[in-house]
């Protein structure tokens, strides 16, 4: 193992490993890992017969291998060692419905109840998983994994390498209507959705195709479950959008944005490169590069907390503002009579 | 395209257009339209050839074509010019499953591993996409179109020209719940969903079957994405229900009321005709006809923003406290003794 | 229906009853019920020919059938004389796939175009809808009932009697990553879900499955739509989770807590048993036993309703700070020069 990760160890480097865990759960032969401080007294009470560590402990019983990263290193044995996902074999089940002049690239696998639109490309070592759907003209890279029931419209393209959890939807018509003597009339959403290489969308995620034009996805951003994108939104690269946050027509989010959970972003917005939204924050307007907001409306986090501490401190000023009222009073009380 | 537009042309009538795009996107050849006075940079700007715009601007290069609403203009041109979504062909997929007694009106297009129960009625020329699931006895009117994998339990009704995006559901069960004796007993729910004509529901919106009863939606209702709307619930005509929005059992939203995203609605509450609730508000108490509320607990627009300001002040207030308490020290001091 | 539910009666015991409905919406013939005594004034106009009461009424026209809970004891009879909810036949669909070493319990029903992969094990009596996937090697115990799209990942167990709806998705990949030189790097989440008896989860909801170790639903909790379970949660035992809620990694729910509609709970938390959260809160601290907290940061309830005073008596303290800054300046130039 420490070969591997080329880790240095303290302890018997014979020790015998027969399993992967984490620090509370972790019985005898397991490794497991200490990645964040707050968890040194589990690293001190593990069953665990080795632990990975940034920095070695004094006085824990586990063999410990000391690495960069105890986290990532601990993904690579997870990837080495542990259960494999279920890979669907290579081919085309017979029960998927494959449209005309699709291109399916050479080791992908197409599983049961595919429905394919015509005129769609399919990446190589693609898989597809039961009963996802692609639209006419979609464009799949190399190396997509589609969990069930995953919809792709029509014309949308996908990147090499992008995951996209079960039941989430890409392409969907965006929420435009146009209201004429009292009744909304659709306005159709003829753009695409584009979606950059190593992304992954979490599952029952919505993400809108454009009313024109696209709706972007950067590479390497990664969304979590239950979010919405709406039309016309382009997200940076390296974004990371964690779960039920909503995003508002036409907005731009930088690369390294972070947003929390549930957090709102009104439309028409541009939320700076490497900027942060606190989770169940709600951005009304446009935030700089690497600002921090919180809060709705989302007001910049020094602020914010400054708003906090005064609303917390305002019923002792309420006290004091009644304790002066009288004061002042009896003040006024004593000086008697006209100026 | 100003005779099919009913639309007087500043500039050459002659024209050549060879594309649809928007003000920033668009390259010489292309109409676009500039429909928020916000962009009107953009169309001093913009390579489009022609604009369509509500006045004529001066100082303008592409030539202008003055309509009454140029955002709905546009919408015809990309509906008579632009790119057609998919049309299943008409007729039953081989690898659909429809049940006993199902009636299919005339050019209706059921897609594959669609699965219909006993008893249905699909209107004529509906679209069902693939994986579309229709339980017992539900009826939908003419021309719908049901994305892939909508699910539809049984016994629901839809009018005529309901669009249901992928992954929504139509009437799955009420949260209703007798608790007895430390056991939450599931209460049957055994109403149904009524969804009125021209109604659009979005991606993974959820709307549960009433208790018994229904649960509505009135007539040209638009929903988006990812929206929750619990059982019993009634929606008037024409509303407008943005994403992420969730309305608790019960409660009665009247016509043309319009509820931005993530905002959420408590049980059994009145929300009279017209009001609005702004984003992330979460509503409370009842709100008479025409009102615009916001906050949690949402208040009334002009009481929230005055609260608004006043919490903005609020750090101010407390340094002239603590000045008051500094200067009215003084005075008792100068004052001395007793009264 | 006295007998039935051991219940005394005010009326006529010979009346007919033919059907059941709400107190709104009855008619001649029909039973309906009153719950909550806000609605009384109902129970005094509505057209029913019965009415379930807690208590009798005075001055009430329907037959009264005195019970301890007239809601549950409605749902007994709605159980016994309602309309049932469509069944499938016993037997697998031929058109459901179904792989290798796969074990199906006695009178079970799988339904069309499901999917279920090698090694999956289906007690008796289950019912599988239309376009269920299962992945490898997962577990479901007996009587469950799995609504149509519903995807349960591999390896995950489900208990007895767990009923999930439409296009729910259980197991889909934790969002955990390691950011390595800019690159967010995918950390595998190999864990799995693990779910109790009599569990029920709504549409669309979402529960991820543990990094390693399980994500974990106590027996008897219900789960609403659209929610979101972060990936190693646990949540204890009968827990109410309404629409909309989203709990991040590694938070542990105690036994018999309630969280209101859109409210979201931090990771690495600890709410204790019987504790409640009210709907839209924002949790970022652990709660302890039995407290009920809300806002955002969420608060105990008696510290968030002080505050929300102080708030709305915010500007009438500003209004009173004004006039003391008046009258202090006063005083001082009365009482002049030096002290």
């Amino acid at each position: 193992v420490a070969r591997l990760l080329g880790a240095s160890v303290v302890g018997d480097p014979a020790t015998l490993l027969t399993g992967l865990s984490s620090l509370a759960e972790a019985g005898p032969g397991d490794i497991s890992f200490l990645a964040n401080p707050r968890y040194e007294a589990l690293a001190r009470s593990t069953r665990a017969a080795a632990i990975l560590v940034a920095a070695p402990l004094t006085g824990v019983a586990p063999v410990q291998i000391v690495v960069a990263n105890p986290d990532f290193a601990f993904a690579t044995l997870v990837e080495t060692f542990g259960p494999k996902s279920a890979r669907l074999p290579v081919g085309i089940h017979p029960t998927a419905v494959i449209g005309e002049g699709v291109v399916i690239g050479e080791g992908a696998a197409i599983g049961p109840c595919v429905v394919i639109g015509d005129g769609v490309r399919i990446g190589a070592r693609c898989t597809l998983h039961a009963h996802v759907t692609v639209g006419v003209e979609s464009v799949l890279g190399a190396d997509c994994v589609l969990f069930p029931g995953v919809g792709v419209r029509e014309r949308c393209r996908l990147g090499d390498r992008v995951i996209v959890h079960n039941g989430a939807v890409i392409g969907s018509d965006g929420f435009g209507y146009a209201t004429v003597q009292g009744v909304h009339r659709k306005i159709p959403q003829v753009g695409v959705v584009e979606i950059g290489d190593d992304v992954e969308i979490g599952a029952n995620t919505t993400i809108d195709r454009a009313r024109f034009g696209r709706t972007v996805i950067g590479k390497g951003t990664k969304i979590d479950n239950l979010v919405q994108i709406a039309h016309n939104v382009e997200i940076g690269e390296h974004a990371i959008i964690v779960a039920q946050v909503g995003i508002a027509g036409s907005s731009k989010i930088g690369a390294y944005v972070a947003i929390g959970g549930q957090a709102g972003i009104a439309g028409h917005l541009e939320i700076g490169p490497m900027a942060r939204v606190s989770a169940q924050a709600g951005v009304t307007k446009s935030i700089p590069a690497r600002s921090t907001v919180n809060g709705t409306p989302a007001q910049e986090i020094k602020t914010y907390q400054r708003n906090e501490v005064a609303v917390r401190r305002m019923q002792r000023s309420q006290a004091e503002i009644k304790d002066l009222l009288a004061r002042v009073a009896e003040l006024e009380r004593r000086l008697g009579g006209a100026p």
